[in-house]
């Protein structure tokens, strides 16, 4: 026939193999992982799920900054109390999936009491308020902390570095709850996010703040005392090279930085392993420090290194 | 009765003690902060409307390639005059917002004149078909700078270098119409999709180019000539470490270098205070500079920092 | 009329003027280039599509994890199918746009023969499933490399390096097949999401890790061997500084380093040039390195450089 | 050139024409209506802001039965207040702009004060837990009215003559608050929705019922007694025929029916003109009905009609 | 201050107030009705979900025509597959729902067995071929009833008729698996959408068509043969008037028509009562019908009826 | 393991039995209409992307008044042109799917010569601003017609029979220009939200307008004059009974009504048959006329009829 042919005809591809040998691949990797066969439903938390809890969190916490554009004060408590509702009915179901997958796929997966997923989510609400009182702690010192912020208000809405610490100071709180995956979901989103990888064990006092922040990483057992601030690509990281390379020993011990309070640590500076770093230091750009430093110090590179530069003009 | 419980209860949480903490931490921090209780309106731009209407000027300013995707040539003064009308009702509606918000909230904020919103909106719309010019510029710099780029297409479409500073010129625009808010709030857009963090107020001549881009950090007062190009996590920031802290005093003033025109800088740089880079100059990966260097300046770390390294074989 | 002006007169700024001033920098700049004027449609792929394409994928590849959170096992098969065939239909509009593009508009671009783009998307799902069993690998390493991971299930919810692995792999399968802005735009996506910045050409061997990995950087022509593992900000470049600044001369020539199996480079690690990094070996933090080291190397800072450090206490 | 032409080139339409000619179209009109040309903005309330604002409040006043599923008893509250003061801010911009285009276009239209849209919104608000009263009065009804209903919760769910009834009331209160635009709007989205179409005007007794609904219509100046029941396909007109031609006249004169208590009408019947049902009345089916009737009535069709049928059996 | 006030100060209107007189309404309603007060979750289906099931359904049973646009025939199977999984859980959480409600809040409810509602929806899931066998058969007899429809593909496209009777048949098997309500939401989108109202119970034989549709009813005990054909407005209803006004005592009584094989009826007909209409039979449009009539009868209105007309020209 | 089950388990039905019996049904239904098998994509237009299209027009058509709520008459045109643009695209493709569609399945069907599709919508673009004066004319007229209406904008925003009419002279374009498949599926849209079914094929002149609507049927071939008025279940159809009941073989016949100029057709008439209705003639409620009647008629049901009633006070 004459028809012009004017729709596509598609790729014309093997649709049925493609989906067999995937099938194939999902078999060999459940055998060799002694995973049940083709039954059973979901099993994991949502991220998806998490990121919607975390933005309504968000809104109940500051109402009037991160809440709906139009809210007015007179209607803020409808707005928390409906918004906080509707997500922890929705955290209760993702605490569910977090703890029965422990209990079935981890060896170290406890099995769980009838009520611990709700006692879990009742003790997350409760603790809300206090996290709101550290957050403003945040905040102030976010607007102290950089002379070209206008107002804390400002703060709250575009500092990547406010932002974190929202999400880290709900992801320690899951963590602390024991739903450390609900807590690892909670950090990355903010990873992705800002570029600051906190991980949701660490230890962080009031009125933290981090700049720019792009490339902080942040390790599971670091204690951050209060006041403490940091610049971007910081690393508070573990000393496992090249020591040991039996990084698994080290989990759970105590292997990243104390920070103590009043301390500020510039751009780029990698501190590696249990040290401390006493009262009110501050820490140069760039340093790369492995051992403890007393309080008050200053820490820079040597005057030397700034000047080993081959500096070769009129090329 | 015998009815199998088969929907949730719920975590049967009190719900109303924690909407009560909640209130409670809101007003004392109002109090605190001498803020208004219980009485008026949205305050604050919307960080969501402001990302709308960026992603409408994008399309707007390339509508072949940042706009719809079935967009005809023949059609595009349609598009953009409807996208541009748009975008501008939207963004004076922002621009009221953060212009009552200074007044109000800021010590510094002046009141502001009946038609000031409109005037900025049109100063910023009459000004878009020079960035569009200036933007062109950059493209062209991005795709001859990097050699892997096989069209200017391309390089609008998917560089995160092009994403950053489309966004940059826009806020730059916005930050010297008066309204720093809505500047920043463009600049974390870019920051967080890009991990590029440049200030609204710094100063960049036309075709600018970053590489890979991520942890780039640019300050409020650098000034950047023509031509220049930049890598990845390089830093121009301010000194003020370790001979000043009180950071409050710089605000303002001067304090972030300036890079003459054809200047490279390669990635993991950190140059810091108001220091002169000279045309045409070369600054080497992960050096650290406080101090100006002349035109055709080649600078890099000193060879032997490369040779000191521990190089033990057979572990 | 005494009617209160309850409605707002917008901006009221001459729309006309600027969308003829828009028109005239576009016509100058394809002129400039000299593009086609005033004719013809979309010419390029779209990112937003690519990016649907990519979470279809992921979703096919690992269904009871990455795909819907209500997905039972036995309907698996269900959902890979008719989750292949719309991506797959998908894929082939966007292979023609690029084939069709670079057929028009680059001087290296080839006609291309009709049936070409079938022929790309067939053998693109054909690899699909031994894309799959090689993230199998990458996701196993990504477990036993971080002693927080608990599961490896975890890892694939919320590692970033496993995410920019996935994309890396779809990628570089596009970039082999002849579509290499497709496979651009996939590793942009992992980019902006990860802050990990693969380039698609990149050969990387089974069981890959990158952990925290924010600011890494792998470039065109690395070559990658078996279970390797990576931190944050290592770069895997180019050596393009300072003895030559003509980069476009090395298109396409081998230019980045060649990593052995099994290696391990630490955060912030600088490797530059096409040097060889020697089985097994451990690059240390922050190491700057442009020439091969043996099989089994350890290589860190000297020593000397950690204490080159002014520590003053008591400021 | 031989590239295949893969991409559609589109209708190849000249566009401009004929958004010239509509353009021409458009400006005949508004001279011919004398209204303004090429300035302003939005005139007109929107019938999709005023589809939302319904859909609010039936969830406000049923919150259990139509609003959000996952909803608790024990949030209620928050629900319905937060609701509450979204769609009473949206309604207000409603009836700004209807009273600003009555202002301006309408002959009748008076100026309105400063205040009173905001007067208007507070009596309607003040109003609903009336309308909520009469409304479970009117499900009542609707439950005792058909006997295969088998809970007053499926009657809300899912009857439209109880859809219909609560947008009445709603809109039959913004009709007399000087809203009649909006109330309309509000009238036409039920009959839309359900076939069945009273205007705002008509009022309505408590425990009113209509099954079925699809082609009911019900007059202006319609007036309905207490538990009154109606089948589909009543109307309850005006007699503007054959008499009288000239329909304008009678507008605002009673000429709709007054139905009085407990009178039931069937299916198909037509009531036209102000005659009056007395109560406790029956109406049979596809009644024609001009005259009033005294309480107690039973009116059909006379039985003769019933038998003048021709019936012709072994066609 | 002399800010202008460019941002709405809102209605003003006292919330509390409005949200508490709401809530005592509530409070009232559920004395009165003895349930319980301030505890428990949704007690009821929801029609939003019921309707995302019908839509999935139709889909899976007819896939090329009303699946989604860019579905292949090769992979219809996976489509089916995947579309079917989803609904059968959802329409599973509905069933619970419903028995749930049922057996807390209906006298009539009885108790409801574990595995009660698995046993439901697959009983459900086995009849859908069967299902699509009969519709089959219904599309084919509206393509043979319009000598306006062009293709059996346009009838199912869109045509009210065919619609409403896939509706039916879906509810009609909902209400003799004992979910009632769920059965009435299906009928009822149907009637929305199309204005015609079939009640879930009632029993209509293969190769059924209505055209136009608009105001058809048909009553829960109607029994409808093979290859009957009905028109617009047509009624078969329960004689309930005016001999008994207790309709209550007719439930689940047979009340409405028996319409046997190959009878048309023709718009606007109204047939009540336990009557028969014998095999091909034709009712006339308009008739009015309360006894039954035998095979093949043609029934009209009286001739007399049509001249019955007042006819006066040149008025 | 003691693990409670809080995830639920899904109806655990055999999925793969259900999808092999709709296979088979499927196949059944194919090999019985010589359908082909398991080849080719999507064959038919798409109602929902229609629904998109007619939606676009609207706006297109009535800018200030169906269009955006923001629209300002500044930016009318540019809104035109981008919306129009696209719509024809869209519109573009679904007549090439009815093309290819009647030259494959349609014995009717011819085959369709390249060039055709863009033909047809060049032809129905061109026509639009003409459909627009048209349709003010028939605004003009709902305005006149209807005493309650208070402006023009009132009539176009929210009265169903407005909306029928727009639907319709779209429709008929689309009819005429051979696309009557996409004719009718604009027609069903219309009649699915006003209870109004116009066949795209009617013929109908200026100033018609349609009060209330639901109900009303108008056939395939009726002819409507100019400034008729038509009320609710008004219906223009073809006398099929009970003389033949082969209504095959009256397709495309002349067999509905001619209605001249200035006629109103009161609620519930049902005109039959290819009879004219002289010129500003009156056909009142619930007439039933197969037979002409000359210019200047009055038709009303006989009086008697009217007294026929059956009243029975005091039951």
């Amino acid at each position: 026939m004459s028809v012009p042919d004017v729709v596509d005809p598609g790729p014309n591809w093997p649709l049925d193999e493609v989906v067999s040998a995937l099938r194939e691949a999902r078999h060999r990797w459940r055998v060799s992982r002694q995973r049940p066969q083709d039954v059973g439903g979901r099993e994991l938390p949502s991220p998806h799920a998490v990121a919607h809890i975390v933005e309504a969190l968000c809104g109940a916490l500051f109402p009037m900054r991160l809440g709906p554009p139009d809210l007015r004060q007179e209607s803020e408590d409808y707005y928390v109390g409906h918004t906080l509702d509707a997500a922890m009915s929705a955290l209760l179901h993702q605490v569910r999936l977090e703890l029965r997958y422990a209990a079935n796929y981890l060896r170290s997966g406890p099995d769980f009491e009838p009520g611990q997923p709700e006692a879990i989510v009742r003790a997350f609400a409760f603790a809300l308020p206090a996290v709101r009182v550290l957050l403003d702690r945040d905040v102030e010192a976010a607007y102290r902390g950089d002379p070209a912020a206008r107002s804390v208000d400002e703060v709250v809405l575009c500092y990547p570095g406010v932002m974190a610490i929202i999400h880290h100071r709900l992801a320690h709180l899951l963590h602390g709850l024991g739903v450390p995956l609900l807590a690892r979901i909670v950090a990355e989103l903010a990873h992705s996010r800002t570029g600051i990888d906190i991980h949701p064990g660490a230890q962080i006092g009031a009125g933290f703040f981090i700049d720019h922040g792009t490339g902080v990483v942040i390790g599971e057992t670091a204690v951050i005392g209060e006041r403490v601030r940091l610049y971007q690509a910081v690393t508070l990281g573990a000393k496992s090279f090249p020591c040991d390379a039996e990084g698994a020993l080290h989990k759970g011990l105590p292997r990243h930085p104390i920070i103590e309070d009043e301390v500020v640590i510039y751009a780029g500076a990698t501190l590696l392993g249990r040290i401390t770093i006493g009262r009110a230091s501050s820490i140069g750009g760039n340093v790369w420090l492995t051992h403890s430093v007393p309080p008050g110090s200053l820490v820079t590179q040597a005057r030397s290194r700034q000047e080993a530069l081959n500096l070769v003009a009129e090329r």
